[in-house]
C-alpha cells in the first residue's frame, strides 16, 4: 500500500495523492492510505472510516468547530497519470489528474491534520468519495445520513480549487426543459404540418436577448446566467418535426430561493411549456459570521463570490456558513491539462494554518 | 415458390404480391415469382433478370415506347402481414404492407404485361429492388449502369401511389446544414462563452416567417417549402455550447435547377455558415409531349403536380417525360395501416389499358 508522509511539504503530499488513482467508485486504495496515515501520524485525532470516506476530528472543547472537507475521487483518467513536474523550486508545477480537482486541497487538509495538534477551533476533517458523479452517490450525502454529527460546526471550508482565494456562498442552479409540439407531415406537403423546431425561434430570441442580474451580497458580486445547454428535435430528413426540446440552465444568486428562481425562468419563457428537471439552491456568503470573518482576515481580507455550485451548498443547507478555498485554477478542472503551482498549495496551507493555529 | 396468375383481377395480383414479403434487400423470392410468371404467361415479351430486378419488353417496332416502372421492395414489416381484407365486391379493401407502396402499381403493370400483347406503344416493364433504402442501392441506378437501353423511351410511368391520379413532374429536394459556432464556457461563467444554440434564434425566425413560392407550370400548381428537419446542440447540462447544427429541407418546384435552389436557400439564410448535404433536381411535368397528352386524355384529362420526390426524376434526368400513376393514398405509405381500395387498383389498370391498347 502507498504510504503518505503527512509531515512533508503539502505539494509533496499532493504529488503522492495524485499517484494513487482514485476515479469515482474506486477510492478504496486512497482512502486506505489516508486512514492509515492519519491513525499513525495524527494520533491526537479521533478517526472513523465510512465506506470509502475517512473522517477525523479533534475533541478539545473549543467554543467553535471548523469542518474541512475534500473529496478524494477524480473524473476518469485522460492520459494524465502518473504525475509529472515542470519547473523547480518556487516555480515548480505539478501536472496530472487531480492536481487541481482536488488533491491539492486534500493535501493541505492532511498537512493541517498532522501539523496542528492544538488548534484554536476544534477541527473536523472529511475526506469523501464520489463527488464527481451523480448527486445520489455523493459520499457527503451518505455521511450526512449515517454520521450527521460529524458534519456539524460553525464553518465549513470546502477545498475545491479557487485559485487560493476564499469564495463565499455559491449560486443556485436550475435546469428546465422547454418543449414545443407541432404536427408531423411530409416536407413535400409542409403546409399540412406545424414545425416544432421553428417554434423555438421565439424562446431562443428571448434567451439571446436576456440580460442577467448582477447581484451584490455582503460586498460580493454574483453574476447570474440563463443559457440554453441542449437542443434536440427532428424525425427524418423529409419530415416536418412534431417535437423539439430546449434545455436551459439558470444560475441564480443566493438571494433567491429555488422557488423564486423557477418563477423567474417561467416569467422569461412565459407562454411556453416548461418543466423543471432539477434545481439546487445556492448558499449565502455569510461573511458576517465571526469565524468566517477570521478566516477572511487570515487570507488578507479578500473574498470573492462563488459562481459555480459546489458541496458548499450542502453545508449551507445544514445552516452553517461555508466557503470554498483551495489551490488550483477551477477552469482547468476536468481537463487533460490539469496542473497546479506547488507554491499555490503552500499558500493555501499557510492561510489555513494562520487561521487555525493559536496566536503566540 | 409462389405462383402468380397474371390473368387474374389486378386486385388479386396485388394480394398475391403482398403475401410475398419483400423488404428491401430480400426481394429474391418476389423477383423469382415475377420472372417465372412473365416467362410463362407473357411469352410475347423479352425478359431479363438483373439481380433482384426483372425487366420485360415488347419489340414491335412501334414509333414510341413507354416504360412502366415499379419497385418490388417494401419498408420493414410492422405487424402488417399477411394481407387481410375488409368489405366485399366494389367496396373491398386490401390491408397490409405494400398494398399502397407499391404492389398495387406492380400488379397493374403485370396485368398489362400479360393482357396486352399488341400495344399501340412498345412497352418496357421494370420491376426493381431497393427503392426504399439509400439511393446508392436503388435497383434503378444499377439498371441504368448495367442495362441503360432498357430504360430508354418516350414516356416513363412510375407506379408509386398517387390516388390513381396522374402526377406530373416532381419537385426537387435539397438538404443543407446550418452550423453556428460559439465559445464553450461553464454556465456559471456564461459571459466568458458564446452560446451557439442562442445563435439559432435568427435563422429559425427566418424559417418561421418564410413564405414559400406557389408556382404554376403547364397548369399544375407546385407548392414549395423550406423546413427545419433536425436541430442538435449541447455539450453538458452546465456548459455553454460551442456548436449547434440546424438541418433544413427545401422542396423546390421544377422550374428551378438545383443550383438555383441552393442560391435561394443561401439568400434566405444569408449571413450563416451553410453546407449543402444532398440535392436532387426536380422534373418538369412535360405535359405537352404527345405521348403524355395521350395518357392524360386516357385518364379523363386530369393531372396534378407531384410534390414529393420519386424515381420519376431519374427518368426525367434521362431526358424523358415521366409521370407518376398508381393506386393508393401516398400518405398511408410507410404506415402500419397501409390499405388500398380494390376498385382503385382496377381504375388504374383501366386507364393504362385505354392508353396502351390499340383503339378498335
Amino acid at each position: 500500500m502507498s504510504t503518505l508522509d503527512l509531515h512533508a511539504d503539502p505539494a509533496e503530499i499532493t504529488a503522492a495523492l495524485v499517484d494513487i488513482a482514485s476515479v469515482s467508485g474506486a477510492e478504496a486504495e486512497i482512502a486506505d492510505a489516508v486512514e492509515t496515515a492519519l491513525r499513525a501520524q495524527a494520533p491526537h485525532l479521533e478517526v472513523v472510516r465510512n465506506g470509502a470516506a475517512v473522517l477525523a476530528r479533534t475533541r478539545l472543547g473549543r467554543p467553535s468547530r471548523v469542518v474541512l472537507a475534500g473529496h478524494l475521487d477524480t473524473v476518469p483518467v485522460n492520459e494524465n497519470l502518473p504525475l509529472h513536474r515542470t519547473g523547480s523550486g518556487a516555480g515548480e508545477v505539478l501536472h496530472g489528474l487531480g492536481t487541481v480537482d482536488m488533491k491539492g486541497g486534500d493535501a493541505v487538509f492532511l498537512h493541517l491534520a498532522a501539523a496542528v495538534t492544538e488548534p484554536r477551533h476544534d477541527l473536523t476533517f472529511v475526506f469523501y468519495d464520489c463527488e464527481e458523479v451523480e448527486a445520489a452517490r455523493n459520499g457527503l450525502g451518505r455521511i450526512e445520513r449515517e454520521l450527521p454529527d460529524w458534519l456539524r460546526g460553525d464553518l465549513a471550508v470546502v477545498g475545491e480549487p479557487s485559485n487560493a482565494v476564499i469564495e463565499a456562498g455559491c449560486q443556485g442552479t436550475l435546469r428546465a426543459e422547454l418543449r414545443r409540439a407541432g404536427t408531423r407531415a411530409h416536407t413535400a406537403r409542409a403546409w399540412m404540418g406545424e414545425n416544432a423546431i421553428h417554434g423555438l425561434a421565439e424562446p431562443l430570441r428571448r434567451l439571446a436577448e436576456y440580460r442577467p442580474r448582477v447581484v451584490d451580497i455582503d460586498g460580493l458580486t454574483y453574476r447570474e446566467g440563463l443559457q440554453a445547454v441542449r437542443v434536440a428535435g427532428g424525425v427524418a430528413g423529409n419530415v416536418v418535426p412534431d417535437e423539439a426540446v430546449l434545455t436551459v440552465n439558470h444560475r441564480f444568486a443566493p438571494d433567491r430561493s429555488p422557488e423564486q428562481a423557477e418563477r423567474h425562468v417561467r416569467e422569461v419563457l412565459d407562454g411556453f411549456e416548461l418543466s423543471v428537471v432539477d434545481v439546487s439552491g445556492g448558499a449565502l456568503p455569510g461573511l458576517h459570521a465571526p469565524v468566517v470573518a477570521e478566516l477572511v482576515a487570515a487570507a488578507g481580507g479578500h473574498a470573492a463570490a462563488k459562481l459555480g455550485w459546489t458541496d458548499v451548498a450542502r453545508f449551507a443547507a445544514l445552516g452553517m456558513p461555508a466557503v470554498n478555498l483551495g489551490p488550483g485554477d477551477p477552469t482547468l478542472a476536468h481537463t487533460r491539462q490539469e496542473h497546479v503551482a506547488a507554491a499555490e498549495i503552500r499558500t493555501v496551507a499557510d492561510v489555513l494554518r494562520a487561521f487555525v493555529e493559536v496566536r503566540r
